[in-house]
C-alpha cells in the first residue's frame, strides 16, 4: 500500500494553486524535494520567484496562459502533450517527495493531457511520491483515483469592476 | 477606497492554512513585508521552519494547538486575546503588506476574541494592508465585510484509519 498520497485542489474559487505552493513549503520545511508543474501558465508569478530561491525544487512551466488560448489550436499544437511526456519520467524516477501538477485538472477537461496516461502515472509512481492536482473541473475519474478532494468554492468575490490585477496578491 | 483587500478562506476542507501560506510566498516574491500570525497553532510545522528563512517574513504563534484545548479554560487565561492585542498594533503600522491571520475565524467562533476588536481593525487598517482570514466557522460579520471569501468544502478524505499525520504534508 502507498503511504503516498493523492490531493486533488479543484473548484471555481481562490486558493487552488496557492494551498498546492504552502504544501511546497511545508515539504521544503522538511527537506524534502519539490517538483512544481505548471500546464497553462508562463511567467514569473510571486510564488515562482520566491521557490526558485530553493534548491530542493526543480519547476517546468508550459504556457501559454490559459486565460488567453484558444483550445482547439492548441491542442494541435500539442505543446501541453509535450511537457507532460518530459516530466512523465521525473515523477516515476521517485526523486520528488511531492509533485505538484498545477492546472492539469482543466488540462485534461480540455483534452490537452490524456486520461488514461494520468491515471496510469497515478498508479504507476514509486510509493513515496505525494502528488497534487490543481485546476478546475476535476474529472470524475481522477476525484475517484485521489485520496483527499477540496472544492475551493467562491462564496464571495467582490472585485471592484476594471481594477488590475494586483503584484503580490493575484500574481 | 482601500486599494487592499480582505480575503477569507474558510470551510472544513484543507488548503485553508497552506492557500494563506502560498499567498505569502506570492508576495514575497515581489518583496513585500508579511506578517504571519498563528492563533491556536504553536509548533516547527514544515511551513514555518521555511519561512522562518526569510527576513520579510515575521512570524507569531499563540498556542496551544487547537485540537486539544477545553475553550472555557482558555478563555479564562486570555492568551489568545492578548496576542491579538500585541498584533494589533503591528498591523495598524502599515508596515506589512500582507497580514495572515491564521485561525482567526475559529478562535473569534469560539469568542477568544472579541469581534468588535476585529471589525474596527478592518476598517481601521491602513489602505495599503491586505488581510487573509483564515479557519473553520468564519462569523457571518466577517463574510460580509470581506472581498473575496472561498470556502474550502472536503469533498473527500480516505486517510487510512489509524494513519499518523505525515511531516511534510500535514504539517
Amino acid at each position: 500500500m502507498k503511504k503516498a498520497i493523492v490531493q486533488v485542489f479543484t473548484g471555481h474559487g481562490k486558493g487552488k494553486t496557492t494551498a498546492a505552493i504552502g504544501q511546497a513549503i511545508r515539504a521544503l520545511g522538511w527537506k524534502k524535494k519539490v517538483l512544481l508543474i505548471q500546464f497553462l501558465k508562463k511567467g514569473l508569478y510571486g510564488e515562482i520567484k520566491t521557490l526558485k530561491h530553493f534548491n530542493n525544487v526543480k519547476i517546468i512551466q508550459s504556457g501559454p496562459n490559459y486565460i488567453v488560448e484558444d483550445w482547439i489550436k492548441l491542442k494541435k499544437k500539442g505543446v501541453i502533450g509535450k511537457t507532460y511526456d518530459k516530466v512523465k519520467d521525473l515523477i516515476l524516477s521517485g526523486e520528488y517527495h511531492l509533485v505538484i501538477l498545477d492546472e492539469i485538472n482543466f488540462a485534461l477537461d480540455k483534452g490537452l493531457i490524456e486520461m488514461e496516461e494520468v491515471i496510469k502515472l497515478i498508479n504507476n509512481r514509486p510509493k513515496d511520491v505525494n502528488l497534487i492536482l490543481t485546476g478546475r473541473n476535476a474529472p470524475k475519474k481522477i476525484i475517484e483515483m485521489a485520496d483527499l478532494v477540496t472544492e475551493m468554492k467562491e462564496i464571495k468575490h467582490d472585485y471592484r469592476k476594471g481594477m488590475k490585477a494586483r503584484k503580490g496578491i493575484e500574481y
